[in-house]
């Protein structure tokens, strides 16, 4: 049985929580003294007042929770933000059309990046900032933030925590799970205001700045302008948010490592090797092909023009200083290839996941090895360890319904009338929540395009890849609702 | 260590059939007076001579061979048979170009199919005849056919035939393994035949109605017209195709028992349920989509264009009736997407083949019912039996390499300065074994125009597509040569 006064309390608190933050990015209208001002304050009271009588109703809801409790309350959760999320787009008018919105919002709870806008710049400040709020919001996680400051959730926390942040390793920081949601957003929090103040020391103003560093840290990818990182022509400017991007890709119990000052466990990390090879590997191929392509750009340019954009797609952020499309096809088929790759395990980013692709290549190498002595027990290892044929087909069930997402993906997208190069880009970018596609929603154009189911689809589609599949295609399958 | 003496013992003699198919279309061509007459014999001479030399001067290894002597001796005998078969081509001048020649064999005994000629029905009958012959060689297997002839393989044959016929749940018709190999090459010599015969009813010459059997049997798909199946427009031969295609990319396993009145056991199969399935829900979706948006075709041809096309591609014969890329996106991606099922194990078909797609979509929808159960045993079940882990590891290790091999190939493509619509549908194809591929190798164009280096980098996805990957790809690892 699902406990669904206990799942409804948790809905309840948690729009409670977005209507704080609504309030926030109200104030941000107030400095600027915008038009937008009120719509903040309205979407904070249906929020805040919704959820607070669905939280008062099932307040003394038994607590115990399962495994499909989890499960489902984080989906709905993740659904349900995004729909009152909207709010604040859609009641000033700046974003007329629900669907629209909805697109808007879920791109950017699930840091995919991908955006409608024609004209970011015409918006004003307050929502700017709420639109790179919800990607700081949903960067970290929802369930992760409630965890971390509602001491309530932390019975069956451990359900919602792995529902949300699934990965095939577990790697906790704290066997207390609200005490490991509390360091990493403590992290988080430090590294995002990191970030501003290199950023308003480069010169952005300081709205820029925490709005960049928000959907940095995010790997969402939303800017607050139309250019995206292009519009800040700097060298030194988009160094920084490489270095961030970065970051935000590796896995933030790393991280705490390395703040504690224990370096040797951040290098002797498997997937962390990988992941470093994999960046600076493609980025030099790139950097150089570009510098001997393109005559018009000098090897600093070029260079940064490469690890830019290699960083932004395999951290799945989605930022772009030039647009890969534009550039000769094996660059380009090296982009879009890097869309398979995705982050670290415990990181912010999006995708695969690099820990599911080393593993596998692992297998498959391996696979050679018993091929040669059938009778031989040859586990795969990770980080020194035997990993398990559990875990190893866990990743290829993941992997599987991974490529069969794509492929039905982009059936339903042609249906559109779209072609293999656009239907494909769009469906990789939404479900590895990067932001920009190929073809016709390459980086330098939009998804103003898309008639209004594509938008539902690929939103659906962001929800899922952000859930990591198995959270949310199990809700779909009669295993779940059968026990 | 590598019984290389035995090795060479196999190779010569294999050259040595290979030269006496040379004579045989040496035959066709003294029936018809032409040209070429003496190339067929010079390179017989060649072939007999090379192989007569090295197999008498081992005649005396020692028998016994060991695992890894089959993958040697499989990869070998495919390299070698394409290099010693691209002689009557060469040698008369009909291909000018060795790289060219090497391909067209290469893409002939692999099944693939695709060409580098501009003009087909300029070549003499006698090489239009070795051209499909060498795909109906190929098709079962040069090794399979050596078991099948040969009794001296015997000895060891089973090492070689696993290695030629892989195959993720072994399926013998005979425990000996010369047995098998007779019984298999009896159904296939069967079933050509019975194709040649109604094709030839059918208004064909006996000549069309021959190397049409040939090719279709070996879901090779080279045909004497440049125009292919379009050619010969009269829709009973189009059926007749598409039944015998069918027929060559189901178990010929299944067909000897249904030959011998079993077909019980046939409808039971769990890969054919599902090859029958997907054949006609995916042929009634196209054709249905096709009488929809083509005002030109009637339901009658746009239901043939459609299965002929959807069954073309997914038994990898490669044969056209119709430039799928000029159909609506929707279609040309249900095409694309064909190129990744493949047809069943133990057919003559190529691709990843649909035992393993079934096996791995039912790993992942058992995946979801192991999370609801996490302590729940829950195998995969195929025709009924439990399949070990092991199977479904191996399954994973083979999926991934096919996917890294594509991805890998892509950017090779790219290179040299396709697009990536062109290098994914290139790429796609040759590993498959199936023919067209989209973009500038779509089914209407040819891959003449790919630079040298291309096609001999195809040719080698062809063979390691043909052999499955484990057998080429091991012979590139340390662990094969270490051990």
């Amino acid at each position: 049985m699902l406990n669904s006064r206990h799942i409804l309390l948790v809905l309840g608190l948690l729009l409670v929580i977005e209507g704080v933050f609504m309030i926030l990015s109200g104030g941000i209208s107030w400095l600027y003294g915008e038009f937008d001002l009120p719509y903040h304050f309205i979407s904070a009271a249906i929020c805040m007042g919704f959820g607070g009588i669905i939280a008062s109703v099932n307040w003394n809801a038994p607590k115990a929770i399962g495994k499909r409790d989890g499960y489902l309350i984080v989906t709905l959760v993740w659904v349900v933000f995004s729909l009152f999320g909207l709010l604040p787009f859609w009641l000033s008018g700046a974003i007329p059309s629900f669907t629209d919105a909805f697109f808007e919002t879920m791109s950017g709870f699930t840091t995919t990046g991908s955006s409608i806008l024609n004209d970011i710049e015409a918006l004003p400040h307050g929502l700017l900032f709420w639109r790179s709020l919800i990607q700081w919001f949903g960067g970290m996680g929802i369930i992760v933030l409630s965890l971390a400051i509602l001491p309530l959730l932390g019975v069956g926390g451990m359900q919602m925590f792995v529902a949300e942040v699934p990965g095939p390793v577990p790697d906790k920081l704290h066997p207390r799970i609200t005490q490991t949601a509390k360091r990493l957003y403590g992290i988080y929090v430090m590294f995002t205001f990191a970030e501003a103040i290199l950023l308003y020391l480069g010169g952005m103003t300081p709205f820029d700045a925490i709005c960049h560093s928000f959907t940095t840290m995010a790997t969402g990818g939303y800017s607050t302008k139309q250019a995206s990182m292009a519009y800040f022509s700097s060298p030194y400017l988009q160094y920084v948010v490489v270095l961030f991007m970065f970051i935000a890709g590796a896995n933030f119990t790393l991280s705490y490592s390395a703040l504690h000052g224990r370096f040797k466990k951040v290098i002797k990390d498997e997937e962390f090797r990988y992941y470093l090879g994999f960046v600076l590997v493609i980025s030099v191929m790139v950097g150089g092909v570009l510098y001997c392509t393109d005559s018009s750009l000098g090897a600093e340019h070029a260079w940064r023009d490469g690890i830019f954009q290699v960083v932004s797609i395999i951290t799945t952020t989605g930022y772009a200083t030039a647009d890969y499309l534009l550039w000769v096809p094996f660059l380009s088929i090296i982009i879009f290839l890097c869309m398979f790759l995705g982050g670290s395990a415990g990181s912010t980013g999006g995708g695969i996941k690099i820990v599911r692709i080393v593993l596998l290549m692992k297998n498959s190498l391996f696979e050679l090895k018993r091929l040669v002595h059938p009778n031989a027990v040859i586990p795969v290892r990770y980080n020194t360890r035997a990993v398990g044929q559990g875990i190893v087909i866990n990743i290829l069930a993941f992997i599987v319904f991974y490529m069969m997402i794509v492929g039905v993906s982009m059936v339903i997208m042609s249906i559109m009338g779209f072609d293999l190069n656009t239907a494909l880009g769009a469906v990789a970018t939404s479900i590895g929540n990067i932001g920009p596609g190929l073809g016709d929603v390459g980086p330098a154009l939009n998804f103003y395009q898309v008639p209004g189911f594509g938008k539902w689809f690929l939103s659906f589609l962001m929800l899922i890849g952000r859930l990591e599949l198995f959270t949310v295609i199990l809700l779909f399958s009669p295993y779940f609702w059968k026990g």
